[in-house]
C-alpha cells in the first residue's frame, strides 16, 4: 500500500510541528504503507521570501521568482527528512530536479507534464519515507518553475496518479471541506463525501481548502482525494467519483474575495471585437472567469469581467495598451466585489436553485452585480461588504433549512 | 574579456549591499566585458540553516545538511538576478543542477570533477550577466552536494577554469592578503603579489582570505586570481605563479584557531601501527594536519596528531572504536592550542628561518608544542592564549625588521 501525504505550510511551521507530522507518518510507515510526503514551505517563508525579492525589484521577473521561491520548499523537506533520521527512520528528501517533476514553460504558473517516478519508486522500495517538494517543477530548460500558490496539493496528486498511490491525504489545519466557511456560517458542517466535479466548483470557487488543478489531476486520474486535519485523526472529507446522496441540493456555499470586476465602455459593436478584448488578456496569460456583455444606449457594447485581484492591475494595463485597436472608450475597474457561489451535484436535475438562491439574497437585502452558472454551480457578484451576511442567508437556506 | 567574480556573505548581506555589488559589476559589464558572478548565502544564513537543522536532530546526515543548506546560496543568485533586472541589465541565476556543477559523492566535502560550460557560455553569448551559486555541487545520483565552508572561492576558481576567464576576483571584506591579521598586528600590510605556492601555505594554515582549495586549483589551471575588497576600489592582492621579489624572506604570518591536538599513548611499538591509526581517520574522512610521533618510557609510542576542531569529536570516537586494536592505551584531546606559520617563497633558498622564528617564540616566552615544515613553511603548535603575542613577535622579527 502506498499513500502521498501532503502537508502545508501551517504543518511545518516550527520544529514542533515538523516533528508532529513526522511522528503521524511513522504510524503508517510502522505499519507497512510506503509513504511519500509533499510539503510547502515552512509557515510564512513564501511571504517573506516575496517582500524580500519586492523590496529589491517590485517588477522582479517570474523566472527569479520562482528560483527564489523554492528554495522554500527545499527547506522543508531537508528539515523533514532530519526529522525522520532523528527517529530512526530511514527517509530523503528530493526537489523538483531530482524527481524530475517536468512542467510546462511558464513561470509562476507552471503545469505538470510529465512525473518521472523510477527515483522516488527506488528509494520507496530500499524502505525510505520519501519527502518530495511541493509547488515546484523544473521545465525543458532545467530552470526552476513554480506551479503557484497551492500548488503543493496539485504535486500531491500529481505524484499520487504517477505512482499509482492507494490514496492521497490533504492535510490542512481544518477537519476537511465544510458546506460553507464555519468562521462566519454557525451552522456550517463537515461534509463527508462529495464529487471531484462538486469539490472542483468549491475550489475553484475560492473554498481555500483544496487547490482547483488537484482536483481536475485526480478526476482525471481517478485518485482517492482525503482532506483531514493535521491537528486531529478526525476523518475529513472524501472526494470521489460518486457519492452517496445524502438528499442534499446543495453541498456547499463558497465565498471567493480575491476577484476584480474590470469594465470596459463604448466598445463598437463590431463582429470579433469581445474576442480580441479576450485573446489580448489571455496572450497575457490572464485568466477571465464572470463575463457580462450589454448593448449601450449609443449602440455601442460595455463588457465588464472578473478577474484574480492580483490580475487586475496587468488587465488594465494590457487593456490600455490597446485601448485604441479595441475601440474602447473607457476601462473601470473594482475591487470591493466578491463571487458567492452555491455548489451541488443536486443541481442538475432540479430547476429552481437559481430562483431560491436569488430570494435569500434578495431577502437580506444583497444586491446581485453578475450572474453565472455551470451544471451543479450558480456563482454570484456581490459586494464585498455583503459577503458575510450573504453567505449566512444562502447557506441557512439550502443547509440549514 | 570575461571575469568571474565573486562575492562572500557579508557583501551580499541585505538588500543594500546586493544593489552594491549590482552596481559594482555592472560597471564591467557596461565596459563589454563579459561577467559571471558566484555568490555565497546571504550573511549568517548558513549558520541559521545549520541552527535549525540541529534543533531538529543534532546528528542530521549530511546529505540532508547539503540539501538544506544550499537554499542559502540559491536564494542569493535570485535576488541578485532581480537587482540586475532593476537596473535594466538582462541577468540570469543558475544552481548547481543547472549550470551543471558535477562533484564527487561527500556530502558536506564534495570536489568538483567537471563543469559543464556550455549553458553559461549560451547566456554570456546572449548579452547576459549569469549568477551562479558558490559553495554547491550535484553528485552522480543528481544529489546536492556541498564543498564545505568557503567553498565558494573554489566554485569561482573552477568556473574561472572551464571557462577560460581572463581573471577570477574574490572580493571579501578585506582589501587583500595581507602579512598577518591586521587586527592583532599593528604593522601588517597588505601583500601587492603573491605565489600560489604562498598563498596556498596561508590558505591552508588559517588565513580565511581564500578557500585553499580554490588556490589549489587556480594554480593547476594558471587562473589568475585576484583579492580585493567589495568596499571600496584599492587594487588587492595579486595571486600568480612567478612574483617579483620584493626582498622578503617571509611574505606572511598566518594563524589557525580551527585545531585541535589528539594525543594516543601507549601504543605498541610494531611496524604498520602508525598505518592503521591514520588509515582508520582517513576511511572517517578525517584530515590529520602536523603528527608527531615519539618512544615512550616502557618501549610503547605515543603519537599526537592535530585536527580540525569539528573533526575532533569524531577522531577520539572512531579510535576508541578501534582502541583495542590498535593497541591504544589512553586517548587525551586538547582544543586550547592553535597553529602560527611563516610562509614565504624566499625560505627555499635561505637557511636559518626556522631558528630566527624560535628565537622570535623563546624572546617572548611562548612555548612550542609541534612542529611542522614544507619548503616554503613553518609552522608550529602552540597555547591558544599565546596566539597574540606570538604573531606579533615573527611578524616583528621577520617583516617589520
Amino acid at each position: 500500500m502506498l499513500i502521498v501525504k501532503k502537508f502545508g505550510g501551517s504543518s511545518v511551521a516550527n520544529k514542533e510541528r515538523i516533528l508532529n507530522v513526522a511522528a503521524r507518518c511513522a504510524e503508517d510507515y510502522k505499519r507497512g504503507i510506503q509513504v511519500v510526503v509533499v510539503l510547502s514551505a515552512m509557515g510564512d517563508t513564501t511571504d517573506r521570501l516575496i517582500n524580500l525579492a519586492h523590496d529589491i525589484n517590485p517588477n522582479a521577473p517570474k523566472r527569479e521568482m520562482d528560483m527564489l521561491l523554492a528554495t522554500g520548499e527545499q527547506t522543508s523537506v531537508a528539515l523533514m527528512a532530519m526529522a525522520f533520521h532523528g527517529m530512526g527512520i530511514p527517509a530523503i528528501s528530493l526537489n523538483a530536479f531530482q524527481v524530475v517533476m517536468h512542467t510546462t514553460s511558464t513561470y509562476s504558473n507552471a503545469r505538470f507534464k510529465r512525473i518521472d517516478s523510477e527515483r522516488i519508486t527506488h528509494e520507496l522500495d530500499s524502505g525510505k519515507i520519501v519527502i518530495v517538494t511541493g509547488f515546484q517543477g523544473v521545465n525543458k530548460r532545467d530552470d526552476v518553475t513554480t506551479l503557484g500558490r497551492g500548488g503543493s496539493d496539485t504535486t500531491a496528486v500529481a505524484l499520487a496518479a504517477a505512482l499509482r498511490a492507494d490514496a492521497c491525504e490533504i492535510y490542512t489545519d481544518v477537519e476537511g471541506v465544510y458546506t460553507a466557511d464555519p468562521r462566519v456560517v454557525e451552522g456550517a458542517r463537515k461534509i463527508k463525501e462529495i464529487t471531484y466535479d462538486e469539490m472542483l466548483e468549491l475550489a475553484t470557487l475560492g473554498a481555500k481548502v483544496l487547490h482547483n488543478r488537484s482536483v481536475e489531476l485526480a478526476k482525471k486520474y481517478g485518485v482517492a482525494l482525503v482532506v483531514r486535519s493535521s491537528m486531529n485523526k478526525a476523518s475529513g472529507t472524501t472526494v470521489k467519483e460518486v457519492t452517496q446522496v445524502e438528499g442534499m441540493l446543495v453541498s456547499g456555499v463558497a465565498v471567493d474575495k480575491n476577484t476584480a470586476r474590470i469594465a470596459i465602455m463604448g466598445v463598437k459593436n463590431e463582429p470579433g471585437i469581445a474576442f480580441k478584448v479576450f485573446d489580448v488578456l489571455a496572450k497575457g496569460n490572464i485568466n477571465v472567469d464572470m463575463i457580462l456583455q450589454s448593448i449601450g444606449r449609443d449602440g455601442t457594447k460595455d463588457i465588464s469581467f472578473t478577474v484574480d485581484k492580483e490580475d487586475a492591475k496587468e488587465a488594465v494595463a494590457l487593456l490600455k495598451d490597446n485601448q485604441a485597436r479595441l475601440t474602447i472608450e473607457s476601462i473601470k475597474e473594482e475591487k470591493n466585489v466578491a463571487k458567492l457561489s452555491v455548489v451541488g451535484a443536486g443541481m442538475q436535475t432540479n430547476a429552481g436553485v437559481a430562483a431560491k438562491m436569488f430570494e435569500a439574497l434578495y431577502d437580506v437585502g444583497v444586491n446581485i452585480r453578475m450572474i453565472a452558472t455551470s451544471e451543479i454551480r450558480i456563482t454570484v457578484l456581490i459586494d464585498l461588504e455583503d459577503v458575510d451576511i450573504a453567505m449566512r442567508a444562502v447557506h441557512n437556506k439550502f443547509i440549514d433549512d
